[in-house]
Protein backbone atom coordinates (compact mmCIF):
# COMPACT_ATOMS: atom_id res chain seq x y z
CA UNK A 1 0.00 0.00 0.00
CA UNK A 2 1.53 3.28 -1.42
CA UNK A 3 1.32 6.26 0.99
CA UNK A 4 0.44 9.49 -0.67
CA UNK A 5 0.44 13.07 0.30
CA UNK A 6 -1.18 14.86 -2.35
CA UNK A 7 -3.35 14.43 -5.91
CA UNK A 8 0.04 14.15 -7.94
CA UNK A 9 1.23 11.66 -5.79
CA UNK A 10 -1.42 9.30 -5.80
CA UNK A 11 -2.18 9.69 -9.37
CA UNK A 12 1.74 8.48 -9.88
CA UNK A 13 1.15 5.72 -7.33
CA UNK A 14 -1.74 4.76 -9.71
CA UNK A 15 0.00 5.27 -12.67
CA UNK A 16 2.83 2.70 -11.68
CA UNK A 17 0.19 0.17 -11.30
CA UNK A 18 -0.56 -0.47 -7.59
CA UNK A 19 -4.12 -1.26 -7.27
CA UNK A 20 -4.88 0.79 -4.28
CA UNK A 21 -3.48 3.80 -2.49
CA UNK A 22 -3.52 5.07 0.71
CA UNK A 23 -2.89 8.24 2.73
CA UNK A 24 0.18 8.92 4.81
CA UNK A 25 -0.95 11.23 8.14
CA UNK A 26 2.31 12.91 8.01
CA UNK A 27 3.01 13.38 4.18
CA UNK A 28 -0.24 15.15 3.69
CA UNK A 29 0.40 17.17 7.56
CA UNK A 30 3.62 18.62 6.33
CA UNK A 31 2.72 19.27 2.79
CA UNK A 32 -0.24 21.51 4.98
CA UNK A 33 2.36 23.18 6.88
CA UNK A 34 1.40 20.80 9.82
CA UNK A 35 3.78 18.51 11.99
CA UNK A 36 2.67 14.76 12.09
CA UNK A 37 0.80 13.78 15.44
CA UNK A 38 -2.87 15.09 14.81
CA UNK A 39 -1.60 18.71 14.87
CA UNK A 40 -3.90 19.01 11.92
CA UNK A 41 -7.63 19.75 11.99
CA UNK A 42 -9.93 16.80 11.25
CA UNK A 43 -11.33 19.15 8.70
CA UNK A 44 -8.58 20.04 6.79
CA UNK A 45 -7.49 16.08 6.86
CA UNK A 46 -10.55 15.00 5.56
CA UNK A 47 -10.60 17.89 2.70
CA UNK A 48 -7.03 16.15 1.41
CA UNK A 49 -8.78 12.91 1.24
CA UNK A 50 -11.80 14.25 -1.10
CA UNK A 51 -9.29 16.08 -3.03
CA UNK A 52 -7.19 12.81 -3.78
CA UNK A 53 -10.67 10.55 -4.20
CA UNK A 54 -12.15 12.79 -6.63
CA UNK A 55 -9.29 12.09 -8.85
CA UNK A 56 -8.39 8.63 -8.34
CA UNK A 57 -9.77 5.74 -9.54
CA UNK A 58 -8.45 2.79 -7.49
CA UNK A 59 -9.83 2.38 -3.84
CA UNK A 60 -8.03 5.24 -1.39
CA UNK A 61 -7.76 4.50 2.45
CA UNK A 62 -7.50 7.38 4.41
CA UNK A 63 -4.46 7.53 7.44
CA UNK A 64 -6.91 9.59 10.12
CA UNK A 65 -4.01 8.83 13.33
CA UNK A 66 -6.22 8.49 16.53
CA UNK A 67 -9.04 9.47 14.57
CA UNK A 68 -9.35 13.35 15.87
CA UNK A 69 -11.20 12.63 18.52
CA UNK A 70 -11.99 10.80 21.60
CA UNK A 71 -15.88 11.16 22.33
CA UNK A 72 -18.43 8.77 20.39
CA UNK A 73 -19.90 11.95 18.22
CA UNK A 74 -15.97 12.91 17.25
CA UNK A 75 -15.44 9.25 16.05
CA UNK A 76 -18.88 9.04 14.13
CA UNK A 77 -18.57 12.31 12.44
CA UNK A 78 -15.08 11.43 11.31
CA UNK A 79 -16.36 8.49 9.92
CA UNK A 80 -19.08 9.68 7.90
CA UNK A 81 -16.70 12.23 6.94
CA UNK A 82 -14.37 10.03 5.39
CA UNK A 83 -16.71 8.31 3.96
CA UNK A 84 -18.44 10.98 2.26
CA UNK A 85 -14.84 11.92 1.09
CA UNK A 86 -14.62 9.10 -1.35
CA UNK A 87 -12.05 6.83 1.22
CA UNK A 88 -13.22 2.96 1.02
CA UNK A 89 -11.07 2.09 4.31
CA UNK A 90 -8.93 3.94 7.15
CA UNK A 91 -6.59 3.30 9.09
CA UNK A 92 -6.66 3.94 13.19
CA UNK A 93 -4.27 3.83 15.79
CA UNK A 94 -4.07 3.69 19.69
CA UNK A 95 -1.25 5.75 19.80
CA UNK A 96 -1.97 9.22 22.47
CA UNK A 97 0.43 11.27 21.33
CA UNK A 98 1.36 12.18 25.08
CA UNK A 99 4.36 11.02 26.34
CA UNK A 100 3.56 9.97 29.65
CA UNK A 101 0.63 7.91 28.34
CA UNK A 102 1.74 6.92 25.03
CA UNK A 103 -0.90 4.35 24.18
CA UNK A 104 -4.84 4.63 24.46
CA UNK A 105 -6.53 1.92 26.80
CA UNK A 106 -7.93 -1.05 25.51
CA UNK A 107 -11.35 -0.55 25.84
CA UNK A 108 -11.38 2.69 24.65
CA UNK A 109 -9.72 1.87 21.53
CA UNK A 110 -12.16 -1.12 21.26
CA UNK A 111 -15.07 1.59 21.56
CA UNK A 112 -13.62 3.81 18.93
CA UNK A 113 -13.56 0.64 16.23
CA UNK A 114 -17.01 -0.26 17.16
CA UNK A 115 -18.21 3.09 16.92
CA UNK A 116 -16.83 2.96 13.31
CA UNK A 117 -18.12 -0.04 12.48
CA UNK A 118 -21.44 0.94 13.53
CA UNK A 119 -21.74 4.14 11.77
CA UNK A 120 -20.31 2.66 8.60
CA UNK A 121 -22.81 0.19 8.82
CA UNK A 122 -25.54 2.57 9.42
CA UNK A 123 -24.92 3.50 5.99
CA UNK A 124 -24.89 0.70 4.25
CA UNK A 125 -20.68 1.13 3.46
CA UNK A 126 -18.16 -2.20 4.15
CA UNK A 127 -15.30 0.24 5.47
CA UNK A 128 -12.27 -1.66 5.53
CA UNK A 129 -10.92 -1.03 9.00
CA UNK A 130 -7.05 -1.25 9.05
CA UNK A 131 -6.45 -0.99 13.04
CA UNK A 132 -3.05 -0.03 13.72
CA UNK A 133 -1.39 -0.64 17.12
CA UNK A 134 1.77 1.12 18.38
CA UNK A 135 2.35 -1.01 21.15
CA UNK A 136 5.38 -2.09 20.12
CA UNK A 137 7.11 0.77 20.20
CA UNK A 138 5.75 2.05 23.67
CA UNK A 139 5.62 -1.27 25.63
CA UNK A 140 8.64 -2.10 27.44
CA UNK A 141 8.07 -5.94 28.44
CA UNK A 142 6.85 -8.83 26.38
CA UNK A 143 5.96 -5.94 23.99
CA UNK A 144 4.96 -9.32 21.56
CA UNK A 145 2.41 -10.67 23.32
CA UNK A 146 0.71 -7.18 23.95
CA UNK A 147 0.53 -6.93 20.55
CA UNK A 148 -1.37 -10.01 19.92
CA UNK A 149 -3.54 -9.70 22.39
CA UNK A 150 -4.68 -5.84 21.10
CA UNK A 151 -4.52 -7.69 17.62
CA UNK A 152 -7.52 -10.21 19.20
CA UNK A 153 -9.50 -6.73 20.55
CA UNK A 154 -9.69 -5.02 17.48
CA UNK A 155 -10.68 -8.07 15.50
CA UNK A 156 -13.56 -8.78 17.98
CA UNK A 157 -14.18 -4.96 17.36
CA UNK A 158 -14.54 -5.46 13.43
CA UNK A 159 -11.21 -4.52 12.41
CA UNK A 160 -10.14 -6.05 9.18
CA UNK A 161 -6.87 -5.83 9.14
CA UNK A 162 -4.29 -5.02 12.14
CA UNK A 163 -1.09 -2.75 11.47
CA UNK A 164 1.48 -3.81 13.89
CA UNK A 165 3.20 -0.90 13.20
CA UNK A 166 7.32 -0.95 13.99
CA UNK A 167 7.56 -4.71 14.33
CA UNK A 168 10.14 -4.86 11.07
CA UNK A 169 12.41 -8.05 11.82
CA UNK A 170 11.27 -11.81 10.29
CA UNK A 171 11.29 -13.36 13.33
CA UNK A 172 8.50 -11.32 15.37
CA UNK A 173 6.47 -10.70 11.91
CA UNK A 174 6.35 -14.22 11.44
CA UNK A 175 5.18 -14.83 14.96
CA UNK A 176 2.57 -12.33 15.03
CA UNK A 177 1.48 -13.83 11.63
CA UNK A 178 1.28 -16.93 13.48
CA UNK A 179 -0.48 -16.05 16.43
CA UNK A 180 -3.26 -13.46 15.13
CA UNK A 181 -6.01 -15.51 12.66
CA UNK A 182 -6.37 -11.92 10.75
CA UNK A 183 -4.54 -10.44 7.83
CA UNK A 184 -1.22 -8.63 9.02
CA UNK A 185 -0.44 -5.41 7.85
CA UNK A 186 4.14 -4.47 8.07
CA UNK A 187 5.52 -1.04 7.82
CA UNK A 188 7.62 -1.37 4.86
CA UNK A 189 11.07 0.06 3.80
CA UNK A 190 13.96 1.16 5.99
CA UNK A 191 14.83 -1.61 7.80
CA UNK A 192 12.16 -4.01 6.59
CA UNK A 193 12.16 -7.35 4.46
CA UNK A 194 11.06 -6.60 0.76
CA UNK A 195 7.82 -6.79 -0.35
CA UNK A 196 8.25 -10.31 -1.60
CA UNK A 197 10.42 -11.58 1.70
CA UNK A 198 6.89 -9.78 3.60
CA UNK A 199 4.66 -11.82 1.52
CA UNK A 200 6.91 -15.12 2.24
CA UNK A 201 6.19 -14.02 5.62
CA UNK A 202 1.98 -14.42 5.41
CA UNK A 203 1.84 -10.23 5.56
CA UNK A 204 -1.01 -9.84 4.10
CA UNK A 205 -0.63 -5.71 3.05
CA UNK A 206 2.43 -3.36 3.63
CA UNK A 207 2.44 0.44 3.48
CA UNK A 208 5.40 2.78 3.15
CA UNK A 209 3.77 5.27 5.44
CA UNK A 210 6.08 8.64 5.25
CA UNK A 211 8.82 6.35 3.01
CA UNK A 212 7.47 7.87 -0.27
CA UNK A 213 7.12 12.00 0.92
CA UNK A 214 10.55 11.25 2.40
CA UNK A 215 12.34 10.12 -0.42
CA UNK A 216 10.31 12.64 -2.54
CA UNK A 217 11.36 15.52 -0.93
CA UNK A 218 14.91 13.92 0.01
CA UNK A 219 15.48 14.23 -4.10
CA UNK A 220 14.06 17.66 -4.13
CA UNK A 221 16.47 18.57 -1.93
CA UNK A 222 19.49 17.55 -3.94
CA UNK A 223 17.86 19.50 -6.84
CA UNK A 224 17.56 22.87 -4.83
CA UNK A 225 21.46 21.90 -3.63
CA UNK A 226 22.80 21.86 -7.16
CA UNK A 227 20.88 24.56 -8.66
CA UNK A 228 21.37 26.23 -5.50
CA UNK A 229 25.41 25.74 -5.45
CA UNK A 230 26.79 25.02 -9.03
CA UNK A 231 23.47 26.43 -10.89
CA UNK A 232 23.34 23.65 -13.36
CA UNK A 233 20.20 21.44 -14.08
CA UNK A 234 21.37 17.63 -13.98
CA UNK A 235 19.24 16.47 -11.32
CA UNK A 236 16.55 18.46 -12.08
CA UNK A 237 16.03 16.85 -15.73
CA UNK A 238 17.38 13.09 -15.06
CA UNK A 239 13.81 11.86 -13.85
CA UNK A 240 11.78 14.51 -15.03
CA UNK A 241 8.26 14.11 -16.01
CA UNK A 242 6.86 15.90 -18.43
CA UNK A 243 5.06 19.02 -18.30
CA UNK A 244 2.23 16.66 -20.22
CA UNK A 245 2.36 13.91 -17.70
CA UNK A 246 2.04 16.61 -15.10
CA UNK A 247 -1.28 17.40 -16.44
CA UNK A 248 -2.28 13.93 -16.39
CA UNK A 249 -2.13 13.51 -12.67
CA UNK A 250 -4.63 16.18 -12.50
CA UNK A 251 -7.53 13.63 -14.20
CA UNK A 252 -8.41 10.80 -13.71
CA UNK A 253 -6.50 7.72 -15.18
CA UNK A 254 -7.64 6.71 -18.64
CA UNK A 255 -8.33 3.13 -19.10
CA UNK B 1 13.63 31.94 -7.93
CA UNK B 2 12.30 28.25 -7.10
CA UNK B 3 9.31 27.08 -7.54
CA UNK B 4 7.48 25.24 -4.75
CA UNK B 5 4.05 23.71 -4.55
CA UNK B 6 3.47 23.15 -1.19
CA UNK B 7 4.79 24.19 2.19
CA UNK B 8 7.21 21.09 2.08
CA UNK B 9 8.78 21.85 -0.97
CA UNK B 10 9.02 25.75 -0.31
CA UNK B 11 10.48 24.54 2.91
CA UNK B 12 13.27 23.06 0.89
CA UNK B 13 13.99 25.61 -0.83
CA UNK B 14 14.27 27.78 2.21
CA UNK B 15 16.50 24.80 3.50
CA UNK B 16 18.95 24.98 0.55
CA UNK B 17 19.88 28.54 0.76
CA UNK B 18 17.36 30.36 -1.78
CA UNK B 19 16.82 34.04 -0.62
CA UNK B 20 13.19 33.65 -1.41
CA UNK B 21 10.47 31.31 -3.22
CA UNK B 22 8.01 31.56 -5.95
CA UNK B 23 4.96 29.23 -6.50
CA UNK B 24 4.44 27.36 -9.53
CA UNK B 25 0.77 27.89 -10.69
CA UNK B 26 1.34 24.10 -12.51
CA UNK B 27 2.49 22.50 -8.92
CA UNK B 28 -0.08 23.65 -6.68
CA UNK B 29 -2.83 23.07 -9.26
CA UNK B 30 -1.91 19.75 -10.04
CA UNK B 31 -0.94 18.70 -6.27
CA UNK B 32 -4.70 19.95 -5.81
CA UNK B 33 -6.37 18.04 -8.12
CA UNK B 34 -6.30 20.83 -11.03
CA UNK B 35 -4.99 20.69 -14.60
CA UNK B 36 -2.53 23.79 -15.00
CA UNK B 37 -4.40 27.20 -16.28
CA UNK B 38 -6.40 28.70 -14.20
CA UNK B 39 -8.48 25.59 -13.32
CA UNK B 40 -8.28 26.12 -9.93
CA UNK B 41 -10.55 28.76 -8.44
CA UNK B 42 -8.95 32.20 -7.00
CA UNK B 43 -9.37 30.60 -3.40
CA UNK B 44 -7.92 27.29 -3.28
CA UNK B 45 -4.76 29.04 -5.11
CA UNK B 46 -5.14 31.88 -2.25
CA UNK B 47 -5.01 29.73 0.43
CA UNK B 48 -2.27 27.30 -1.15
CA UNK B 49 -0.09 30.57 -0.94
CA UNK B 50 -1.23 31.41 2.67
CA UNK B 51 0.10 28.07 3.88
CA UNK B 52 3.20 28.40 3.05
CA UNK B 53 3.87 32.08 3.46
CA UNK B 54 2.83 31.14 7.40
CA UNK B 55 5.61 28.89 8.01
CA UNK B 56 7.89 30.02 5.33
CA UNK B 57 10.41 32.96 6.57
CA UNK B 58 12.14 34.41 3.27
CA UNK B 59 9.69 36.20 1.15
CA UNK B 60 7.08 34.25 -1.18
CA UNK B 61 6.05 35.56 -4.53
CA UNK B 62 2.88 33.70 -5.83
CA UNK B 63 2.28 32.71 -9.28
CA UNK B 64 -1.37 34.17 -10.34
CA UNK B 65 -1.70 33.12 -13.47
CA UNK B 66 -3.36 35.35 -15.29
CA UNK B 67 -4.93 37.03 -12.59
CA UNK B 68 -8.04 34.94 -11.67
CA UNK B 69 -10.75 37.38 -13.30
CA UNK B 70 -10.69 40.17 -15.66
CA UNK B 71 -12.83 42.83 -14.15
CA UNK B 72 -11.16 45.98 -12.09
CA UNK B 73 -13.03 44.18 -9.08
CA UNK B 74 -11.96 40.74 -9.57
CA UNK B 75 -8.10 41.99 -9.52
CA UNK B 76 -8.51 44.08 -6.86
CA UNK B 77 -9.73 41.43 -5.09
CA UNK B 78 -6.78 39.02 -5.70
CA UNK B 79 -4.46 41.37 -4.88
CA UNK B 80 -6.11 42.05 -1.54
CA UNK B 81 -5.76 38.37 -0.99
CA UNK B 82 -2.90 37.46 -1.69
CA UNK B 83 -0.95 40.31 0.19
CA UNK B 84 -3.29 39.41 3.07
CA UNK B 85 -1.95 35.83 2.36
CA UNK B 86 1.51 37.13 2.99
CA UNK B 87 3.03 37.68 -0.74
CA UNK B 88 5.38 39.90 -1.31
CA UNK B 89 5.01 39.66 -5.13
CA UNK B 90 2.81 38.51 -7.99
CA UNK B 91 3.49 37.21 -11.19
CA UNK B 92 0.67 38.29 -13.56
CA UNK B 93 0.67 36.55 -17.75
CA UNK B 94 -0.66 37.53 -20.65
CA UNK B 95 -1.65 34.20 -21.61
CA UNK B 96 -5.61 33.83 -21.81
CA UNK B 97 -5.53 30.04 -21.90
CA UNK B 98 -7.90 30.49 -25.57
CA UNK B 99 -6.47 29.18 -28.24
CA UNK B 100 -7.91 31.62 -30.64
CA UNK B 101 -6.91 34.27 -29.09
CA UNK B 102 -4.01 33.04 -26.70
CA UNK B 103 -2.86 36.67 -25.63
CA UNK B 104 -4.78 39.32 -23.86
CA UNK B 105 -4.61 42.65 -25.76
CA UNK B 106 -1.54 45.09 -24.62
CA UNK B 107 -4.61 47.39 -23.18
CA UNK B 108 -6.27 44.91 -20.84
CA UNK B 109 -2.93 43.39 -19.41
CA UNK B 110 -1.72 47.01 -18.56
CA UNK B 111 -4.86 47.78 -16.98
CA UNK B 112 -4.73 44.64 -15.19
CA UNK B 113 -1.11 46.29 -13.58
CA UNK B 114 -2.39 49.33 -12.80
CA UNK B 115 -4.86 47.89 -11.31
CA UNK B 116 -2.97 45.72 -8.81
CA UNK B 117 -0.26 48.75 -8.32
CA UNK B 118 -3.67 50.83 -7.12
CA UNK B 119 -4.43 48.68 -5.05
CA UNK B 120 -1.24 47.28 -2.93
CA UNK B 121 -0.71 50.89 -3.16
CA UNK B 122 -3.81 51.47 -1.31
CA UNK B 123 -2.83 49.41 1.34
CA UNK B 124 0.70 50.82 1.42
CA UNK B 125 2.09 47.21 0.64
CA UNK B 126 5.28 47.24 -1.66
CA UNK B 127 4.12 44.41 -3.67
CA UNK B 128 6.49 43.06 -6.23
CA UNK B 129 5.00 42.68 -9.31
CA UNK B 130 6.56 40.41 -12.00
CA UNK B 131 4.93 40.59 -15.16
CA UNK B 132 5.46 37.70 -17.68
CA UNK B 133 4.66 37.95 -20.98
CA UNK B 134 3.64 34.93 -23.26
CA UNK B 135 4.29 36.78 -26.61
CA UNK B 136 7.52 34.83 -27.28
CA UNK B 137 5.59 31.54 -27.51
CA UNK B 138 2.21 33.29 -29.37
CA UNK B 139 3.29 35.99 -32.10
CA UNK B 140 4.55 34.22 -35.20
CA UNK B 141 6.38 37.28 -36.63
CA UNK B 142 8.90 39.49 -35.33
CA UNK B 143 8.40 37.72 -31.63
CA UNK B 144 10.93 39.20 -30.23
CA UNK B 145 10.23 42.95 -30.85
CA UNK B 146 6.21 41.86 -29.59
CA UNK B 147 8.16 40.68 -26.38
CA UNK B 148 10.23 44.12 -26.00
CA UNK B 149 6.82 46.66 -26.66
CA UNK B 150 5.00 44.69 -24.15
CA UNK B 151 7.87 44.81 -21.68
CA UNK B 152 7.86 48.66 -22.41
CA UNK B 153 4.60 48.71 -21.26
CA UNK B 154 4.46 46.69 -18.52
CA UNK B 155 6.83 48.33 -17.19
CA UNK B 156 5.33 51.84 -17.34
CA UNK B 157 2.52 50.27 -16.16
CA UNK B 158 4.02 49.21 -12.46
CA UNK B 159 5.74 46.39 -13.54
CA UNK B 160 8.91 45.59 -11.17
CA UNK B 161 10.89 42.50 -13.49
CA UNK B 162 9.63 41.31 -17.12
CA UNK B 163 9.46 37.45 -17.36
CA UNK B 164 9.74 36.74 -20.87
CA UNK B 165 8.44 33.18 -20.94
CA UNK B 166 9.93 30.52 -23.51
CA UNK B 167 12.76 32.81 -24.61
CA UNK B 168 15.78 30.18 -23.47
CA UNK B 169 18.16 30.53 -26.32
CA UNK B 170 21.46 32.88 -25.53
CA UNK B 171 21.23 34.80 -28.04
CA UNK B 172 17.31 36.10 -27.85
CA UNK B 173 18.14 36.80 -24.04
CA UNK B 174 20.74 39.26 -24.77
CA UNK B 175 18.84 41.00 -27.35
CA UNK B 176 15.92 41.42 -24.27
CA UNK B 177 18.65 42.53 -21.82
CA UNK B 178 19.56 44.86 -23.92
CA UNK B 179 16.31 46.58 -25.48
CA UNK B 180 14.50 46.49 -22.37
CA UNK B 181 15.51 49.06 -19.35
CA UNK B 182 14.27 46.97 -16.87
CA UNK B 183 15.08 43.65 -14.44
CA UNK B 184 14.45 40.69 -16.65
CA UNK B 185 13.13 36.90 -15.59
CA UNK B 186 13.84 33.91 -17.67
CA UNK B 187 12.55 30.42 -17.44
CA UNK B 188 15.65 28.29 -16.56
CA UNK B 189 15.76 24.57 -16.71
CA UNK B 190 15.46 22.13 -19.55
CA UNK B 191 16.83 23.97 -22.68
CA UNK B 192 17.77 27.33 -20.99
CA UNK B 193 21.28 28.37 -20.29
CA UNK B 194 22.65 27.32 -16.31
CA UNK B 195 22.09 29.86 -13.92
CA UNK B 196 25.49 31.28 -14.09
CA UNK B 197 25.31 31.69 -17.87
CA UNK B 198 22.19 33.36 -17.69
CA UNK B 199 24.10 36.12 -14.82
CA UNK B 200 26.39 36.71 -17.51
CA UNK B 201 23.66 37.75 -20.20
CA UNK B 202 22.28 40.21 -17.39
CA UNK B 203 19.34 37.79 -16.38
CA UNK B 204 17.93 39.38 -13.30
CA UNK B 205 15.88 36.69 -11.90
CA UNK B 206 15.42 33.16 -13.12
CA UNK B 207 12.20 30.79 -12.68
CA UNK B 208 12.48 27.40 -12.31
CA UNK B 209 8.66 27.16 -12.94
CA UNK B 210 7.43 23.56 -13.25
CA UNK B 211 10.70 21.84 -13.36
CA UNK B 212 11.05 21.01 -9.95
CA UNK B 213 7.50 19.54 -9.28
CA UNK B 214 7.96 17.67 -12.32
CA UNK B 215 11.55 16.42 -10.92
CA UNK B 216 10.43 15.11 -7.59
CA UNK B 217 7.35 13.73 -9.28
CA UNK B 218 9.65 11.61 -11.68
CA UNK B 219 11.13 10.43 -9.12
CA UNK B 220 8.95 9.68 -7.03
CA UNK B 221 7.76 7.57 -10.17
CA UNK B 222 11.00 5.67 -9.88
CA UNK B 223 10.23 4.72 -6.72
CA UNK B 224 6.96 3.25 -7.22
CA UNK B 225 7.89 1.72 -10.26
CA UNK B 226 10.64 -0.30 -8.29
CA UNK B 227 8.56 -1.27 -5.27
CA UNK B 228 5.57 -2.52 -7.66
CA UNK B 229 8.16 -4.10 -9.83
CA UNK B 230 10.82 -5.98 -7.26
CA UNK B 231 9.62 -5.02 -4.49
CA UNK B 232 12.65 -3.38 -3.53
CA UNK B 233 13.69 0.36 -1.46
CA UNK B 234 16.81 1.42 -3.26
CA UNK B 235 15.80 4.39 -4.69
CA UNK B 236 13.20 5.03 -1.63
CA UNK B 237 15.91 4.91 0.65
CA UNK B 238 18.85 6.51 -1.43
CA UNK B 239 18.62 10.19 -0.73
CA UNK B 240 15.11 10.13 1.74
CA UNK B 241 15.38 12.49 4.15
CA UNK B 242 14.24 11.36 7.74
CA UNK B 243 11.02 11.44 9.84
CA UNK B 244 12.81 14.41 12.09
CA UNK B 245 13.73 16.19 9.01
CA UNK B 246 10.13 15.97 7.57
CA UNK B 247 8.85 17.20 10.29
CA UNK B 248 10.90 20.18 10.72
CA UNK B 249 9.59 21.44 7.43
CA UNK B 250 6.17 21.97 8.41
CA UNK B 251 7.79 24.73 11.19
CA UNK B 252 9.43 27.62 10.35
CA UNK B 253 12.98 27.41 9.65
CA UNK B 254 15.61 27.49 13.28
CA UNK B 255 17.82 30.65 12.22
Amino acid sequence: MPNAWDVASARVFEEAGFPAVATSSGGVAVALGYRDGQNISRREMVDAVARIARVLTVPLSADMEAGYGNTEHEIEEMTKEIISAGAVGLNIEDSTGNREKPLTDIEEQIEKLKVIRRTADSMDFPIFINARTDAFLHVSNDRISEVIRRANSYKQAGADCIYAFGVLDPQPIAELVKSIDHPINIRAGRGSPTISELEKLGVARASLATGPVCASLGYLKKVAMEIHGSGTYSNLLACAISYDELNKLATPKEI
